[in-house]
C-alpha cells in the first residue's frame, strides 16, 4: 500500500544464522535492496569492494560521519563499520524495501533515527544450540567462542527493543517468515496515513 | 513460539467483504477458532443456533453481561450482539488463535480488555468501489445504503486504533495476508517474554 519502502533491520546472536537468512532472502526475493556496509578494515581474500563491504580509509569514513552520511556506525576491533545513508534513503524513496544486516548497537541507532524501522532479531532455539553452532564452525579459538557467548548474554538485555524474534530452527520457514513480516509491514495502520486521509475525503460526501 | 493463542479481531466497512475473507480464511486454515457471536434477534431462515449466532433471550443476554461473561457487546436496532468470553479464553489458553468478526464498537472494547489483541480493518480500495459493492448486493434500500456509507465516514475516525489495514482488492491475496499477519504475530517480541527469559537464564553461565 504505502509508497515508501520499509527499512528492515536484521540482527542476531553471533552464530544464529542471520547471514544465511539474509542471503537466502535476497536470492528468493531480489526486489529487496540489500544495504552494503562500509568499513575501514582491510578486505579479506575473496571479498569485493561494494559486495561484502565498501572498503574505505579512516579519513573517508570520518568525513562521512561529519557529513551525517551514515545512519549508524560503530567501532569494533580498532575498525569502523557503518551504513551509508544515501543508498537507504534513495531506495526507500523509490518504494523499495531495504535490508540492513547489522549488529545490535547499530540497530538501536537506526531505531532512533527511523522510528518506523522494522527490527528483527535472530536467535537459535536454545543457548546449547548457539554454542554448538559456534563450535561447529571450527574456525574460532575457545577464547573467541566464549567472548561471543558472553556477548550474547549481554545482548539479551536489549532484544526487547526489537519488533520480532525469529527463532532459527528451520531456514526455509525463517526466510518465509522474514519475507512476510516485511511485506505485511506495509499494511500497518501507521504506514497508511495517506490512504486513510484519501478515503476519508472520498467518503465525506456521504456524511 | 508463544504458547498462548492470538486474538485476532476483523472489522471493516459494511460492504468491504470481511465476511467473505473470514469464511475463506477458516476454510483454508481450519486450525483457527472462529468465535460465534450471541444475539437477541430472531434467527433468519437458514440460520442455525451456534453457527451464525447463539440466539438467546434478552434475559439470558443481560444475565451474561452482569456475570462479565461477554468480552464485548453492543445494542443495534433494538437487539443485543456480543462475544461470549468462555470460548475465547478457552481457545487462547489452549494455544489456538481466535478470530472475531465484529463491528468497530466491539473491537475497541476488545482492545481495552485485551491490549495485545490484533486488530485488522478491511476496506475496499476506494469509496466509489465501496458504494458499488453495496449497490451490487441489490438487497438494500437507497436509505440503508446511504446510512452504511455515512457510517463508513464516521468509522474512518477510529481506524487508526487498529493495527493493520487490509485493502480488499483481491480476495486470495487478502486471505493469505490475514493468515500471515496472524501467524507472524506469534513472533512479536512482546509475545515472547517467556522465551527471552529462558534463553537469558541459559546464557548466564557464559557471562
Amino acid at each position: 500500500m504505502s509508497k515508501k519502502g520499509v527499512l528492515a533491520v536484521i540482527s542476531g546472536f553471533s552464530g544464529a544464522g542471520k547471514g544465511t537468512i539474509v542471503k537466502e532472502l535476497i536470492k528468493r526475493y531480489p526486489e529487496y535492496a540489500l544495504s552494503v556496509s562500509m568499513t575501514t578494515r582491510d578486505p579479506r581474500p575473496g571479498e569485493e569492494h561494494g559486495r561484502e563491504y565498501f572498503f574505505v580509509s579512516d579519513e573517508e569514513f570520518e568525513k562521512l560521519i561529519e557529513e551525517d552520511g551514515l545512519i549508524e556506525h560503530a567501532g569494533y576491533c580498532k575498525h569502523y563499520y557503518g551504513t551509508p545513508r544515501k543508498f537507504v534513503d534513495d531506495c526507500m524513496q523509490q518504494g523499495r524495501d531495504v535490508i540492513l544486516e547489522i549488529e545490535m548497537q547499530g540497530a538501536l541507532q537506526v531505531r532512533k533515527m527511523f522510528p518506523d524501522a522494522l527490527l528483527l532479531f535472530v536467535t537459535p532455539p536454545t543457548a546449547t544450540e548457539l554454542e554448538k553452532r559456534l563450535r561447529g564452525r571450527n574456525t574460532e579459538s575457545e577464547e573467541v567462542i566464549k567472548a561471543r557467548l558472553s556477548r550474547a548474554y549481554e545482548e539479551t538485555e536489549y532484544i526487547p527493543e526489537y519488533d520480532y524474534l525469529l527463532v532459527n530452527d528451520d531456514l526455509d520457514k525463517c526466510v518465509e517468515m522474514t519475507h512476510t513480516i516485511i511485506r505485511n509491514a506495509h499494511e500497518e495502520i501507521s504506514r497508511n496515513g495517506e490512504f486513510l486521509k484519501d478515503i476519508k475525503t472520498q467518503l465525506e460526501v456521504y456524511k
